[in-house]
């Protein structure tokens, strides 16, 4: 039994019989072998999360919510997603034997729906539920006395909503904080800013217990389209602001209202990291960027942190032999509506015999040798 | 720079500048909570190699296919594909900045094409290619010579071909070698069956270098409609047998001709074990089990190695407390048509308003009350 548990002193506490895991974490750090050297960095690392069994970060959340579940002989997960969370709720409420009812943010990508299903999962829409704060609003406070009649509680990846399930997430920071001698400036992108709150946390919770532990600075990416936090936290405020309607087509970051925000704020700022707000345009561009020259096929909010560190380098606040890293939080296959806007168009054929094929390879090959 | 270098005394000689990694390896060893017990089994698990950067255990021998093209300087890659091979020589190709060229199995699934080109791959179907075995000679003699000319060579995810990419794909039989302290039954699934090799090599290679090593079994299953191993394998036979046409469905396994059926099976009885036939309706059932009881998201291929085990316990070969491992060799994105048959289609709605959802919710949990 491994997966986030191999850091259990530093978990919640959970029995070793109620522990779950279907071997999230432990996802590979890779050094960036062309991005990194063609912007000057020498050291740029990807941090793989999209790696995890459901294909993100959220599986090190739904590995502690579960455990919890099981510990506590709760009978049903209600939640709410955008569809990341729903996905790795409904994998590790299967593994668990629970049902799993969830309420979908209205216009979730198919896909990401469709992987909630196969596991069993119970997909909920509601109408202009997570786009109109007072549907929201009605839907969570409904979701929320429902849970209590059912001795359950709503499963939502914020410390707002669900702090001990975000521990979970504080594994990340350990990892990261056992892979480096030198202190390192980890990006992380941002919606409610759970993520980022867990990734800052974890290296102070760390910094606890290690005394010889390097300082890392963690700095929070936003697409600029919600931009809730980037913007207070690189001018110095204290305060994140809601804003009014979602502007980002970036799934998994369109969240307009405030959760984690003030304390992302504090928690960046304390690690000596800023705010980055980034174009949807350029996300896209990062995320091909990352499948076309590392071999990293991510969702577009996976590319965010990449395109924060572009945006970083724009700004002249990176030195360049500093380790960098990036926070893959997502994979490719969760929007193949995407991925089909980036498939290389050139270079596809339907043969009819192998003499075909010859010339097409042949044409091919000289066209590349002329570039 | 870990992924299969971890075993790097016990894989082909490759510099250290030339090592190529995008994370593969070191994939979970999950224990079964729910079909294990179910079938009587105590220890039953499954190794997720679904979880590797491009979605199968194609990983390993990517990484080192491509680690020796950079060691050797070569210019392209050309290859053949069904699929999976393609996507992850496509990725380790574009961390490499190398071209890649693909000959892609007639009728192959547009999501395993489209996961090729989003790495920037040239995937190119031929009509009949991998049906028709008149057609696969000639596309294979001619990329043989185009090759040649090109200074570089096919890759294909098989031992008569590519015998030290493959040594990369052995590196799971070491993670499985040090999991274990007591001898294993491996359930491997099985086209041509580079992979089952890969498994039974590991091991003897294993067992070479490490004197107080566990003995492994490991076991072949293929679908009925392409047995050209197992049944050979299973009634004592030597030899390996082309089948005119293959008739399963089960993409990946559809391999008519014999490729390194004969090293299989002499590697499978020295090691004790033998062959299984499955059928492809069991093998979805198996797929939609693993999502549904497991949390385990695989394609259908993925699933034949459970299929086997069963098979094996209506057979009653297998003993309840021995540990069994099936080996999960591709992930469920893979095939997001057979993913819509397996999504669950009662429990979904798109709901008008809180209350709406409110009542839809309180059904489902008295119907799942009631069972
Ligand atoms: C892929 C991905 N990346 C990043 C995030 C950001 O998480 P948070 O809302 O905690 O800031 C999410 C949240 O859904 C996500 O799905
Ligand atoms: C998912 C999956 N499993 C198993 C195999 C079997 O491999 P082999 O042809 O080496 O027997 C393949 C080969 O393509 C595959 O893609």
């Amino acid at each position: 039994m491994k997966g986030i548990w191999t850091y259990h002193e530093l978990l919640p506490e959970v029995e070793n019989r109620a522990r779950m895991s279907l071997g999230e974490g432990h996802t590979p750090l890779v050094k960036s072998r062309f991005i990194g050297p063609a912007l000057g960095l020498d050291n740029l690392y990807f941090k793989l999360e999209n790696l995890n069994p459901t294909g993100s970060y959220k599986d090190r959340f739904a590995a502690m919510a579960l455990s919890r579940f099981v510990q506590q002989g709760v009978k049903v997960c209600l939640a709410t997603s955008s569809g990341n969370t729903g996905a790795a709720l409904a994998a590790y409420c299967a593994a668990a034997q629970l049902p799993c009812i969830m309420a979908i943010v209205d216009g979730a990508p198919e896909g990401k729906l469709q992987q909630m299903r196969v596991y069993g999962a119970a997909t909920l829409m509601v109408k202009d539920f997570g786009r109109s704060p007072a549907v929201t609003d009605q839907v969570m406070t409904m979701l929320g006395r429902l849970a209590e009649e059912q001795q359950t509680s709503v499963q939502i990846s914020a410390y707002c909503f669900c702090p001990e399930a975000m521990e979970g997430v504080q594994t990340i920071a350990y990892e990261i904080a056992e892979a480096f001698d030198e202190g390192a400036q980890v990006f992380v992108p941002a919606g409610g800013g759970g993520l980022t709150l867990a990734v800052a946390r974890g290296f102070e919770r760390w910094k606890q217990q290690h005394e010889t532990a390097r300082h890392h600075v963690v700095h929070c990416v936003q697409p600029e389209g919600n931009d809730t936090i980037v913007s207070a936290l690189a001018s110095g405020q204290m305060h994140p602001t809601a804003v009014p309607h979602s502007e980002t087509a970036i799934s998994g970051l369109q969240v307009p209202n405030v959760l984690d925000g003030l304390e992302v704020i504090a928690a960046c700022r304390r690690s000596g990291g800023t705010g980055f707000g980034v174009q949807d345009e350029h996300v896209w561009e990062c995320q091909d960027w990352l499948a076309k020259k590392e071999g990293i096929f991510c969702e577009p909010a996976g590319a965010v942190a990449l395109a924060g560190v572009r945006r970083a380098l724009a700004e002249g606040s990176l030195a360049p032999e500093q380790p960098i890293v990036c926070l893959i939080t997502g994979h490719g296959f969760k929007d193949m509506q995407r991925a089909s806007v980036m498939a290389s168009t050139s270079g596809n054929a339907y043969l009819a015999n192998e003499a075909g094929l010859k010339n097409y390879i042949i044409q091919l090959i000289t066209k590349k040798n002329e570039r």
